[in-house]
């Protein structure tokens, strides 16, 4: 159970420093300004007092319980530390330093005595070579990232595990333009004992986790994989951006975090067969977390696309009708719902799917469209274009998604732009309606939330 | 000669008005407060004067030669007003107004009168149905978007023509992001007299031009575009979005603009043999035709990468050794490129391809790098990720990225995360080093650099 993992009690900082070079000096400003609310205990033999906290030499000198130990001092003397931990009990280590599997035999050495030193104890390892845990909900920052250089998100529901730190770092960074929720990010590093299995077993029991990010660069245990995978996404929406799928990014990947990658086929035929939806890149990997925890899912592939700019439906129709994009489809209107339509819009524009209402459109006809379009037995999801440049179209549109969104039919939401269009960004994201800057990550999403809902009807027949 | 529907030295606005819900308010607006120097000379028979202009009630009454004019009346008025111009040799007209050809048959009928109004003479007409033209160099702004809700970027050196309007401001909107400077939007709406050929032909010929982006729903006049594009490749990257691809998306085209799609094979083919590089969607015509503005051109296809963070160089090999990406692929580092880099990194980076230089990584590092790419003759392009997450990558990147862009191979820069990243991004588009938000925006962005480089390299050996 790794509860205390995410929620400790109390934290102990093996390494915290007064000196802003070293880590642990970052990591005990991060825990203390993200607000984590338990006891802290600054580890130092070297030091009597730590940014206003009082600082013991070693871990045993603390005499108070202590959930979760990081260990930010280098490789060779970490190990002193893990015995320590051991011997009172620690339930959790967050391992940052590297030099360990990542760098040859002799790190690899090394790596096997803290692995032998945990084995049959109560003592349980995230890392090493591990850039930390983010936990927002608990006020938990353990990541040796300066906050003026990377920006952590807000807390929410989505749940990230990185196998890579950076990437992961970078990941949070980029989705906290739009003050993207997450629950908890995990980098696990070498995974010399806790890995993304153990992780996401945890995070997929979790009610509040809505949905769960992953970026793999190989599979964790092959055949525990499977059978862990199988019962998490019967709870939630997995998402994984397996990198080190051709072979040159394989070697690549073996260099970064000495870890084997699987052969891509097979990797792919496992995703299908589990129901897991697979992101190319970062960007899509948390813009398709995003839509799968936020929407319900659809009961086909049939799109109906809205837009207030002609151009933007012609290109959206495009990318939808590619064979590049085989798991959606423009839907095709009844004679009934084109009539409805036509009576909102002006002679103009165009009630057939792309619906255009025109630069003359206005947010009460977007609100009409959405009640026919959600009657329309021929409409399976919705991408609606929210562009702010007509002067009709006002911020009240986000009130009419939101609305939409909660009651109707899957609804995604593309907005292109840049001032008027952030803002419109931020208030969707911020009520969990999927949205998106451009058009191809808007279709992109759209058709993840079709794989997604086919996998999960398959399933649901499957279990009749 | 178009130069001065570019450049002119008297606009007049029909339609001009103080009321703010008229098109013409806005577009009066625009003009001043974009910086136009020329003469303004606003038109409206019941008004003495707007915005602290002096109006005039037609405009013959105004006394003075016009170089433009802005038609900003319903489409029925709008006729007398072209027959005026053709009157008083007006050699340019803007006609915003829609109603015409895309309406349906009535339209097409109104349109067809004003074309053969100026028949024979020398007044040409951009539009009608269009958004307005923006030339910020000579600060004019005939755009019918109030500049609260769309932005406009600055002066620079990518034309930009749009068969769309709406999907033109607002691709304009969104680079504006980043400050990319512009030389000319030209949305050519109906295209009843001047279309993107006739556009094309003249930023052809300036050497200011540096990159032209067009956005087609068709292809107009088949024979010519390929004379015209044949010549104007050869002086600058073309870069264009073809949407109407499908049967489906050709079906919304028709809709939208009143022109028939092409076949997309015949396009597809075309493009190949004139050396155009083609865009799927508006964030690729942007990123395209800036990379091919600010570039030299590479002499083969194969690819350095080089990152601080490992994951971000397993997920670009990735993306570039995928058959999806057969432009491209990872150059293999010779013994002595590699023995070079081991000499400046930590132990535990990669000196393969793609280059690791990992959190210790230093600017002075990734200069010392480049500069041993640079020299290694199995590298065409390199690939550099500017990512602000450890302490080390400062701004002072920027710098480096700029001289090596100036003075060596084509490099292209990625840059992840939010507020550090988007410094860094701002003031690498400000010295024009083509660099992306995102791992797929840069690899997608390279693989358009080296096809249009291959179509160069074509062209010159046919030329041989």
């Amino acid at each position: 159970m790794l509860h205390k993992l995410f929620h400790p009690e109390s934290v102990a900082i093996v390494g915290a420093s007064n000196d802003p070079g070293k880590i642990g000096n970052v990591i005990l400003k991060n825990l203390i300004s993200s607000g984590y609310r338990g006891s802290i205990f600054p580890v130092n033999p070297s030091q009597d007092e730590i940014m206003g906290l009082k600082c013991y030499p070693d871990l045993k000198s603390i005499g108070h319980s202590i959930d979760l130990c990081v260990i930010a001092i280098p490789a060779r003397s970490s190990v002193a530390v893990v015995q320590d931990c051991v011997s009172l009990n620690v339930p959790f280590i967050v391992m940052i330093p590297g030099g360990f599997a990542e760098t040859g035999k002799d790190g690899k050495a090394l790596q096997d005595r803290i692995s032998s030193l945990i084995e049959g104890t109560e003592t349980r390892i995230v890392g090493p070579n591990t850039v930390g845990i983010y936990v927002p909900g608990s006020g938990l920052n353990t990541t040796l990232t300066p906050t003026d250089r990377v920006q952590f998100p807000p807390a929410g529901n989505i749940a990230f595990i990185s196998q890579s730190g950076a990437l992961g770092l970078l990941t949070m960074d980029t989705i906290s333009e739009f003050e993207t929720g997450i629950h908890s990010f995990i980098n696990v590093g070498n995974r010399s004992d806790l890995d993304e299995l153990d992780i996401l077993k945890y995070l997929a029991s979790r009610s509040e986790v809505k949905g769960i990010a992953l970026y793999l660069e190989s599979i964790p245990r092959g055949n525990d994989f499977f059978r862990i995978m199988k019962t998490a996404v019967q709870s939630k929406p997995i998402v994984i951006l397996k990198s080190g799928r051709t072979e040159t990014a394989a070697k690549a990947a073996l260099l970064h975090t000495a870890s084997m990658a699987t052969d891509d086929r097979v990797t792919e035929g496992i995703f299908r067969q589990l129901g897991i939806v697979r992101a190319q890149n970062e960007t899509e990997l948390m813009d398709f977390t995003r839509t799968l925890s936020y929407s319900r899912n659809a009961h086909g592939n049939r799109v109906a696309v809205v837009t207030s700019a002609g151009g933007v439906g012609v290109v959206t129709t495009d990318l939808l009708s590619l064979p590049a994009h085989p798991d959606l489809k423009m839907a095709e209107f009844s004679e009934r719902t084109k009539d409805e339509i036509r009576k909102l819009i002006v002679a103009f524009g165009s009630v057939q799917n792309p619906v255009d209402i025109t630069a003359d459109g206005s947010v009460s006809q977007v609100n009409d469209i959405l009640a026919i379009l959600n009657e329309a037995d021929e409409v399976d999801l919705i991408i609606l274009y929210a562009l702010p440049q007509t002067p009709k179209m006002t911020m009240d549109l986000v009130d009419v998604a939101v609305k939409w969104q909660r009651s109707g039919k899957p609804l995604l939401v593309g907005v292109l732009g840049f001032k008027e269009a952030k803002g419109m960004l931020l208030s969707l994201e911020q009520q969990h309606v999927p949205s998106f800057p451009s058009i191809s990550r808007t279709v992109r999403s759209a058709e993840a939330l079709a794989k997604y809902s086919f996998y999960m009807r398959r399933m649901k027949d499957a279990a009749v």
